[in-house]
């Protein structure tokens, strides 16, 4: 099962996805009856990223966000014409994924983790995918 | 198969857990015949990760804890009211999941590669899961 | 299905792998009639990783190698007798694994994505599997 998902951006922040990816695990749950494996969420865009940490506090999100920032800045050596280094940077540094595992029919998460869109360029529309395995 | 589990963890460090994660692939291949798949290690919790890196010297460990200190240091405009945010970050960017391939019943593991638990926090009980598939 | 390749490194870069990740899939298609599913392109290295990102500007993958750099220096403190620490730390950044999505035979992937295999240690010969379930 492959399910895409449209997002829409408002600024450089962490998008929280895991309703989306929760319904995706609950489809292929009641059309395959699949109970038990993998569920890949998918990120194919070059400035944007996938990663999981805490929901409760959304101050952890905006410090996470000053902390990227200041270990990954924009720099006068960079050369890229569209000038926005920084951020393909901090999208591999997150990395363009996240594997999770299903049991028992649902994701297994921590008390305190949700997953996260994380986009590192200005408000845009983006797509990410969820495989269920 | 999914195995759980537990380590208590006695500072800010890297812990190796490649034992553990080669008895459950071991379990795997004696329970249900798996021989060739993918093993997926997973962190339930939001200051702590997955890694795999180099075993030999620990002074490895050591300098790589050194490192994501000096990039992702405490910051004085952090909000965050449990006050580790840094232990988030560090989270995130080490991330938490390694996925893992099983061939001829065994890890594929490189000559010097070990899988660690890494915590950012101060000394706890954690978690982790192995999902074979 | 684990296919294994080999790379000759010419110094600290970013390598495209996209084409031989494609290979894969293209024969695990032919041989086996797999059409959906997951890739893992795995780096059995310490001092490599796995990354997915832009491919169309070479200036992207020069300047993310100096910003990895520039976050990640060698330092005065570090006690590894083989002195490359800060590759060791950029390897586990970036990551020893990429997990892709199989849909119709072809792996998804983002219009401007292609897969790296990133050396930060001098030249040397280096190996890569990609598994296909």
């Amino acid at each position: 099962m492959l399910s895409e998902y449209t997002i829409t951006t408002q600024r450089e922040s962490f998008y929280d996805i895991t309703r989306q990816v929760c319904d995706a695990v609950e489809n292929a749950v009641a059309a395959r009856g699949i109970t038990d494996g993998i569920a890949v969420v998918y990120c194919p865009h070059t400035t944007a990223g996938i990663t999981i940490n805490e929901k409760a506090d959304p101050d952890v999100v905006q410090d996470m966000l000053i902390g990227l920032e200041k270990a990954f800045p924009d720099r006068a050596e960079f050369r890229h014409r569209e000038g926005n280094s920084a951020a393909h940077l901090r999208a591999s540094v997150v990395g363009s994924s996240a594997s999770l595992i299903i049991s028992g029919g649902k994701l297994v998460l921590g008390t305190w983790q949700c997953i996260y869109f994380c986009e590192f360029d200005p408000p845009r529309t983006r797509k990410f995918f969820v495989k269920i395995i």
